[in-house]
């Protein structure tokens, strides 16, 4: 079944070199044909690393190999592939995980343990790693600068898109580079990090420093989307910094140094997950949806999920239909503290409902214009307290069932 | 937009009369054309009444009048119109309900605090209580204890079949029946109910008992099902006892003496609750999740409902396409105490995984025939302890977005 290209995609903007990354794409025949699927990054020495992983209690094996890589801070490499997730793989994909580690070891002389992993794709069917090792000599013998959006495409997999952010920051007053490339479509909702994300800076920032931003940025950004509610056992988020540009050290602690590249990064990190978001299986529509005024911030975060993960808003959306019960109903179901009596909802910036009831004669034309274009806005107001959030997510449409009924055959 | 009816229907029961309750249902015009809307049902003098509602925080009037008269154990009538849920109405909702109430005491002269309320179908408009009051008179002029069918059809809103389940018990050697309709489609996650539920028994039985019985009985039936994991601002489950039937008293703790009452109670409950799932919102499957090895049974009901709420489980399963994988994630995503390496996931009594991996050459043959089937079957083992639950759902399919993209149109 032929998926045309989500009307929300993004273009791929240019992506320079990035001192200390060469990359490189090839097509392993893992699962897919005629397409590549599988991507080797070779990192300077010297290159620290922070990354996040999803919070499933089933995680993949290149999961628990990166957890058990980070503490050491180090990498040289990160071989990522497509169309086999690794996941529920046993001892076997444990083994998997090692001997693709090994080998890309080998190649970019260092230990296995400075080599990152990540796959997505199917669950539960055995990594087939030797079509990995046997690729991956003329891959290393391809590394380039340049290969940026040949690396964005060889990480996809139902993604319609590809998915790449440009930044650049000052650090001491040196300027430096982040890039990031990212993956992800269907089986979004993350809560640590979701589906494969990879950002690279030329920065020389501590391992400690590095994962304190990451944790922060991607608190704000993928972990504020969701597709479908469904966590994936893959997510990985991992930030590389190479440590070429030559600026002055960065203290233990980070501090004020940094502030700008901290802004740089959280703006692309939900450049990102935005993205994802607009490649959500199915998506017609990018919803925002804004809550203020609960007890606290993860109260509103939880109320703005509960309105995001709601299949009949997401339908109604889909259906342009400006059907603010329905988001009543999933702010009332959140299970956080509201008072039905002073809620208010908007859509498009238009009040329909303020302190529990309809606002009696609002001006319904500007809402069925906003509906019916490609980003809708859904705010709530619940009058309680100072906490606010925003997430976003996508509308539920047929194309979400074709895709998804039909994954594996 | 016509929907045909559920391929997955159950056929309405024949339902005698049942002492103490004469009921009658009328077209009142409050939202459909050609189709009853509005249900009177009056009750014995003495009859006693449980109730359990909506865990949503933005309840509708009804719940809220409903909540406040249980406490008095004491009813005398119901009144449930659809088309209309009277949710988040404010001050004039409140009074929809009070009148509403007043207008049907007086036929039936009762206090309105012996009147029970129920409204289902849109929320947000006002709920138009002139034409229920108006509605009224004719309707208990109307009044008739063999109008049980026409009773079940006049609740419906999506519903595509009515839903009623009757049974017989014996407490203290004498006979008593129990019978019970049900209406809900969409926008089922009970929490506490589901939906609208009215069930009725010739038993005498003391308010508190009741409530006990039906407490129990829900959380084992209607909790245990979702179709779409939006909780309803209008569940609302009712129990009435006329006490017509002369069995002897009850005593103020229930006891053994209603061992046989409640178990034909909770096989009712259940009957009604699978009629609602069977009639979900694009339902082409029924789908039974058995989780066993949880380390508590509340954990084995959240992995459950992880697994039932899950649009990539219930797209696989409209799918025909037995993919464990995406069992697994949803195990993973619960956040319930899980060990990857000694999960089972068995599809149609076939285990596909064990222990945290496939299982090398299971019988894909039997699988595969048993997704062609309209019920489906999913265990999961997480080896863990020796809590278990089961809950029911219904597969996604195009038909859940064509009904609710368009539902207020």
């Amino acid at each position: 079944m032929a998926i045309a290209v989500s009307p929300l995609a993004a273009d791929l903007p240019v992506l320079p070199p990035l001192a200390g990354v060469r990359l490189a794409a090839a097509a392993a025949g893992i699962r897919y044909r005629g397409r590549t699927d599988l991507v080797l990054a070779e990192l300077a020495e010297g290159t620290t690393v922070a990354g996040v992983f999803t919070s499933s209690k089933c995680p993949g094996a290149p999961v628990d190999w990166c957890r058990a890589l980070l503490p050491a801070g180090q990498a040289r490499a990160v071989v990522v592939n497509a169309g086999n997730a690794n996941v529920f793989t046993g001892r076997a994909g444990a083994q998997a995980a090692e001997l693709t580690a090994a080998a890309a070891g080998g190649l970019v002389d260092c230990p296995p343990a400075q080599v990152f992993l990540a796959s997505t794709g199917v669950i539960g069917e055995q990594l087939p790693h030797e079509k990995i090792t046997a690729a991956l000599p003329a891959l290393h013998a391809a590394l380039d600068g340049d290969a940026w959006a040949a690396a964005a495409r060889g990480i996809m997999t139902t993604d319609t898109f590809p998915k790449a952010a440009t930044r650049t920051a000052t650090i001491g007053g040196t300027a430096v580079r982040i890039t990031g490339i990212a993956k992800g479509s269907g089986m979004i909702a993350p809560d640590m990090a979701t589906m494969l994300c990879f950002v690279f800076t030329d920065a020389r920032i501590p391992a400690s420093v590095l994962q304190s931003l990451l944790g922060r940025g991607v608190a704000s950004s993928f972990n504020c989307t969701t597709v479908d509610s469904d966590t994936s056992t893959s997510d990985t988020v991992l930030l590389f910094a190479t440590g070429q540009a030559r600026h002055a050290d960065v203290p233990a602690d980070g501090g004020p140094m940094l502030d700008g590249f901290a802004t740089a990064l959280d703006d692309l990190l939900l450049d990102l997950a935005l993205q994802v978001v607009r490649d959500g299986e199915g998506a017609q529509k990018l919803i925002r949806i804004d809550v203020a005024g609960a007890v606290s911030a993860a109260s509103a975060k939880r109320v703005a999920m509960s309105v995001a993960n709601s299949p009949l808003v997401k339908t109604a959306v889909a259906g342009e239909d400006a059907n603010w019960g329905r988001i009543v109903m999933a702010v009332g179901k959140a299970g956080e503290p509201a008072d039905r009596d002073r809620i208010g909802v908007a859509v498009g910036g238009v009040w329909m409902a303020r302190d529990g009831a309809v606002v009696p004669g609002y001006d319904e034309a500007p809402v069925v214009s906003h509906m019916k274009g490609r980003a809708v806005d859904i705010a709530v107001d619940l009058g309680l307290g100072d906490g606010r959030a925003t997430v976003w997510t996508c509308d539920l449409t047929h194309a979400y069932i074709d895709i998804n009924g039909s994954y594996r055959s």
